[in-house]
This record gives C-alpha cells, structure tokens and sequence, in this order.
C-alpha cells in the first residue's frame, strides 16, 4: 500500500522507469501562484498541465517561461471531457494555445472533431486525451481521430485488478487502431 | 514556524478563531477529481474557490451539490486579477454563476467596473476581491466599488513585519471607503 500525497507520488515513482510524469494539476492562477505549486513538486514530475483559459501576460507566459527554463514539459487544456463544458470558447484557446507554444495539448476523447481539428492546426505537438471509459469515450477512438496518448483513470485505478484491467484496454486499443486504419486505407 | 501543506494549515487554524478560512484552490476540474481532493481536505477550511469557466453539467453542478450537502460555501471565480484574463467570456461566466448560484463571487480589485457590474447583478452575494497591493490595485477601491472583502496575499506575507503591513493595510482601506463614500454622499 502506498503512502498518499506527494510521498506516495515520490515512492511511485521509484517503482518502474515511466516514460513522462504528467502531473495533472490542471493549474489555472496568476504566474507567481503557479510557479510557487511547481517549486513545491520540484523533481516530482516530467511535465505538468495547466488550462489554456487564464490567458497569456501574468500567468501562462511566466507559467511558460519557468518550465522551459527547467526542462518541465507543458501540456495545455484545450478542452474537458464532460458534457458542461463551454465549447464555444474553443476558438480563443487554440489561440492561446498556439502563442503560448507548449510542447502538448490535452483534447478529451468525448470530442473526436476537436482532436481532429487540433491535429490538423498543430502536427507536431503531442496530444494526450482524457474521458475514456467511466466517462464516455471508447479505447482506441481518440487514437483514430488523431491523439497521441489515451489517459485513462477510474477503468484502471477503480478495477479489482488494475494490471489486468489496462491489459485489455490496451488490447481494445490495438484493435480498434487497426479497423480505423484499415477503414482510412479502404 | 508552521510545518507546510495540510498539517501546516491544520496548525494555523488552531491558532485563533477565524471568521471564515476559505480555501483558494481555484478547482476547475471534473465534479469527481474536485470533489475528490475536498474529501482529502475534509474538516479544512469553511469555504472553496472554483473557477467558473469548467461549465455545469460533470464539473460545477456536482461540485456545488457536494459543497451544499457538507455546508460547505462555494465561490466561483468571475475574473482573475492579472493583465492576460481573457475579459470576452465574462458575459458567459455570468450566466454560469447565475446558474450555479453559489454562496459568493471572486472579481478583481483591478477590474472594478466588473465588480460593479457583479454587484448590481447579485445584490446578496459575498463578493470578494484580489488583487490589491503587489497586483496594483490600492486598498480600498474594491471595497468602494462594491466588494464586499479585499484579498490580499504578498503585500501581507512577504512583509517584514506581516502584523504591521495588515494594520496599515486595514488603515488606507478605511481612508479610501471614507473618501469614496463621502464622494457619493456629496
């Protein structure tokens, strides 16, 4: 059993080598605010994301800044996954998103159109895509619409056996890659 | 000297009988993670700061039934305080406060036609306002805009002599509301 909070995190991460550490913080203050949580986790974490919404001079800017300057990766909101939220200000936040310049976006899976719109405005970027399973969306379909990464939370950590659990969803992930490909290839 | 984190805050709130301790978490999630990391901070703090902008439906609405149930008071975030706040979605985050109805409102010290505005259109609610001192509001003209309380953060904690920086802090407020509200009289 792990212990909880940053200790718990710190222990995880001694576990396995992982590949990224996002830390889903979902930050959304002035610059100082933010930096000032980020130097409270320092060495805890490969990247962290925070929302695009807060906007550019005094928070993201500086936000922006401080990670390049120590390495952190940025992942900013484009969008959430559940049903409330706004969409209609989607068009700004991709135009924050593009000035701000992170290294990745987070477009929820519920939103395939999204995703395809923000692969399409941002090729390079790493787009990592939450709401599959608990809340809505099927393994496998952000892929098809152009993610980088699935993030799946509640299907794993809430399963009787977690292991078992991420086995199958990335096996469903497998197979329907490849029927998406086979059907773009058709 | 206080520890930090939690224990650090439960440690401060034995210290003197607060009359509200409100947690400025700005939470701008899904209603499970926001109401997740509340149950982590169970039994801290009277009242939370969430941010508006994450919608109604799977985030605010489920956060505000959680707050309600635990009596709990919610605070959603009108506007932030910094140059960057993107001002156009504030007619949008006025509808979803109206909707949410929370217990109060966060808006700027240095946007007063804002508080002005959330003033008139929420007459009973407890507006509450950052911003001042190091963010360039002065004391006092959120107050004579119509807030109902002042924030304020580095010009307190930062100081020398925290004690005497709140005194003289209490002092030009009183000097500024007395200004205004004789300006008004007149």
């Amino acid at each position: 059993m792990l212990t909880s909070g940053i200790d718990g995190v710190k222990e995880m991460l001694k576990l396995n080598p992982w590949d990224e550490v996002i830390l889903d913080l979902k930050l959304a203050d002035i610059g100082n605010t933010m930096i000032t949580t980020l130097k409270a986790l320092e060495g805890v974490g490969d990247a962290v994301i925070a929302h695009s919404f807060t906007g550019i001079e005094g928070s993201l800017g500086e936000l922006s800044q401080y990670c390049r300057e120590r390495g952190l990766k940025l992942y900013l909101v484009l969008a959430m996954s559940h049903r409330g939220w706004p969409l209609e200000f989607t068009e700004k936040l991709l135009r924050l998103a593009s000035e701000v310049d992170p290294h990745g976006l987070v477009v929820p899976a519920t939103k395939p159109e999204l995703i395809r719109l923000a692969r399409s405005l941002f090729p390079a970027k790493v787009l990592i895509s939450p709401g599959v399973g608990v809340q809505g969306a099927r393994e496998g379909d952000a892929l098809c619409a152009g993610a980088d990464y699935e993030i799946v939370g509640r299907s794993i950590y809430a399963a009787p056996d977690p292991f078992l659990a991420l086995s199958k969803i990335v096996l469903s992930q497998e197979v329907r890659v490849n029927e998406c490909k086979g059907a773009e290839a058709r």
